[in-house]
C-alpha cells in the first residue's frame, strides 16, 4: 500500500461483509480494487474530468446519470436498473458510484435490489458525499410523495476518498459538507467544532469527521439508537426542505435545523445560553434564511411525516454541551410536543424569516 | 403457549433479528404477535375469508392487492408505497401479508426498502407459499426486463404458517407446491421424497419441508453457497417460465426443470440410471408439457440471463444422488456448456414437447 493512502477497514452490521475506506490524494489511477467486472455509474457532469479515466483503470463500463438531486427519482433507477440487465450485469460485479451523495444514495440503493444485492463501491467526489452520505451504508431514493422514504441499509465493498477531487468544489458546496460536519462536532466529537474556524479545504478535519461518523454507526449499524443521533438538526432540516419543496440546499437546512435543534435544547433547559451562542457562531459563515413559504404550521405539517415520530409523536435529537447527544434511555431522542416547540419556531421566524 | 402450535426459532443473518416460525391450525385467531400497530396486505380474494378476521384480532388496517402474480409487480408496489406513506406508517408498524407466494415477496420487499426497512410477518396461505417463499427471507418484484431480478434478502419477524389455510386449496395448488417439495427431497432430505407416494394434505409433511428449507438457509442466508441448492430445477425451470412468458404455473417449470436437471446429472455421469427412473416417477402426477413456443435455441436464450451465471457461463445445481446436491468446491453449481446441455435438451423436447 501506497504511503499517501490511508487505509481504515469499517465493520457494518453484518459479520461476513467489511467496508475497505481508502482516504488519500489521485487515488482514481490505483488499483485498489479488483473484481470480476466494474460497471461505473457517473454523474454526467464528471464523466470527461473523472469518469473516463476511472473507467480506463478498472476496464469498467460506464453509465452517465443526471446531475443533482434528479439522480435519485425513480425515473433514473428505472434506467439504471434496466440498462443493469441489457448490459448482462450478473452476481460477480461490483457497481461504482461516482459523484456526489445523490450517485452514492442511487447506486447504494440499486446495487441492494438488483439480483436481491450484488457489491458496490463508493467514489464521493463532494465533501458533503464524503462525510456524510459514502459513510454508515443508507441508501435511497425520493419518491413522489417523499423524499429518502424508500431505502436500504446496505454497506459498500469499499469507499474511496481521493481528497484531491475537493480542489475544484465550488464555495457553495464546501458549506454544503461543512454543516454536516458540524452536526457530527456538536453530538459527538467537541474538537471538530473547534477546528471549524481556521477550516480551509483542509483533508485533516474531513478525516476526522468521517472517522467520528464511523465510529457512531458502527456502535449501531442498524439505527435503532446511538446511531439516532446522527439526526440531529434534521427533524427541522428535513421538515424545511420539503417546506422549500427541496428547493434549499440540504447544508442550508441542515444548518438552521441545528440552530434551532441546539435553540429547543436549550429552552428545554439541557443546554447553556453560553454554548447555545458559541453554535450560533460556528455558523457565522452559512447565509441563513428560512425558505419562500414557512410558516411554523407548514413546518409542523412537514414534519408529521418524519420517520423517527413514534406514536404519533414528534421526537428530537437533543444536546446537553457541544460534543454530547443526550441518551434519553439509549433511544437518542425524545417526544417533544407543540407546546414545547413553539418558543423555537418563534425564534426561527423572528431570527431568520 | 397453545400445545397445538409449533414454535420454531430461525436465526437469519443479521444476529441481533430472529424470526418465530409458527405452525399450526386456526392460527389466525391465536394472539401470537404484538406490536405498536399493524397493518396487513392481503391478496383481495382473501379479504373475506381470512383478511377481515385478521385485522380484527391484531387492530389493523388492511389494504387488499390484486390476486395472483400481478402482485408483485412495479404498479402494485408503488400503490403499496404511497398507502403506506398516506397512512402514516411509521418505524413502530408491522406489515402483515396475508396471501400466497406473490404476496409474501411484494410485501417483505415493500417492509425491506419502506423507511429503509420496516418488520414484517409472513402467513402464507399456499402451499408453495409456505415451503418455499416464506422460508429463508427472500423478497423481489417483476421488472417489465425480468422477473425477481429486484429484490432484497430480508427475513421476517415471524412467519405464521396455518395448515387450515391449505384445507380449501385447488388441487392444482397442491401440485404447485409440491414440486418444491420434491426438489428440496431431491438435493437435502431423500426421507422427503419417500413420504411424497403416500401425500394427501399432510401437514407433517409441510413441515418437514419447511425445516429442511430452513436448515440449508441458515447455514448461508445470503446465498453465497450451500444454499444455492436451491436453485435445482430453476435453471432451466425459470428460462422455461420465460419462454412461457409465465403463462405456465411456476410449480410445473420447476418440476420439468428437476427432472431435466436430473437428466443432466445422469448424463454428466454423477447421478445413477436407477436413481433418475425413480426421480421420473416423483413427478407421475404431473401433467408435464413443454410450453408452446419452446425451443432449445429460446431456451437458452432465456437461461443466458440467469442470476447464477458467472463469467458468461450457464451454471447448474447437480445431484449425485436423491436427496444429496454435489457441493463443486463448496459453490453448490457447476459451469455446463452448450454442447453437455445438448442432450437434455433434445431429451426435453422428445418426452415432453
Amino acid at each position: 500500500m501506497d504511503e499517501s493512502v490511508k487505509k481504515i477497514v469499517i465493520h457494518p452490521h453484518v459479520p461476513s461483509q467489511t467496508t475497505e475506506l481508502f482516504v488519500g490524494r489521485h487515488l482514481l489511477s490505483k488499483e485498489l480494487l479488483s473484481a470480476a467486472r466494474f460497471v461505473i455509474v457517473v454523474d454526467q457532469k464528471l464523466k470527461d474530468l473523472y469518469g473516463d479515466a476511472l473507467a480506463h483503470c478498472l476496464r469498467a463500463d460506464l453509465i452517465a446519470i443526471p446531475s443533482g438531486e434528479k439522480a435519485k427519482s425513480k425515473q433514473v433507477l428505472d434506467y439504471l436498473l434496466e440498462e443493469l440487465f441489457q448490459l448482462k450485469v450478473g452476481k460477480d460485479t461490483v457497481l461504482v458510484a461516482l459523484g456526489g451523495g445523490a450517485v452514492c444514495d442511487l447506486v447504494g440503493f440499486a446495487a441492494s435490489i438488483y439480483m436481491r444485492g450484488i457489491a458496490h463501491v463508493l467514489v464521493p467526489t463532494t465533501l458533503l458525499a464524503m462525510v456524510d452520505a459514502a459513510i454508515g451504508g443508507k441508501t435511497g431514493i425520493d419518491m413522489p410523495f417523499g423524499k429518502n422514504l424508500i431505502g436500504t441499509i446496505y454497506p459498500p465493498k469499499a469507499i474511496i476518498a481521493d481528497v484531491e477531487t475537493l480542489s475544484s468544489l465550488p464555495e457553495t458546496e464546501w458549506i454544503n459538507g461543512l454543516a454536516e460536519i458540524i452536526k457530527i462536532g456538536l453530538i459527538y466529537d467537541a474538537d471538530i467544532c473547534d477546528d471549524i474556524e481556521p477550516f480551509t479545504k483542509n483533508p485533516a478535519l474531513v478525516l476526522k469527521a468521517m472517522q467520528a461518523k464511523i465510529a457512531i454507526v458502527q456502535q449501531d449499524p442498524l439505527d435503532r439508537s446511538l446511531r439516532r443521533m446522527l439526526n440531529f438538526g434534521h427533524t427541522i432540516g428535513h421538515g424545511l426542505e420539503a417546506v422549500a419543496d427541496y428547493q434549499i440546499p440540504h447544508g442550508r437546512a441542515v444548518a438552521i435545523g441545528c440552530l434551532a435543534e441546539s435553540h429547543l435544547s436549550w429552552q428545554l433547559g439541557y443546554l447553556s445560553m453560553q454554548d447555545f451562542l458559541k453554535i450560533q457562531a460556528l455558523f457565522h459563515r452559512f447565509s441563513l434564511q428560512l425558505p419562500k413559504g414557512y410558516t411554523p404550521q407548514a413546518l409542523l405539517h412537514a414534519m408529521s411525516y418524519d420517520k423517527k415520530k413514534s406514536l404519533g409523536k414528534l421526537r428530537f435529537v437533543l444536546i446537553d454541551q457541544i460534543g454530547r447527544a443526550l441518551p434519553f434511555d439509549g433511544a437518542y431522542c425524545r417526544n417533544v410536543d407543540h407546546e414545547e416547540l413553539k418558543s423555537t419556531l418563534d425564534w426561527m421566524e423572528e431570527q431568520y424569516g
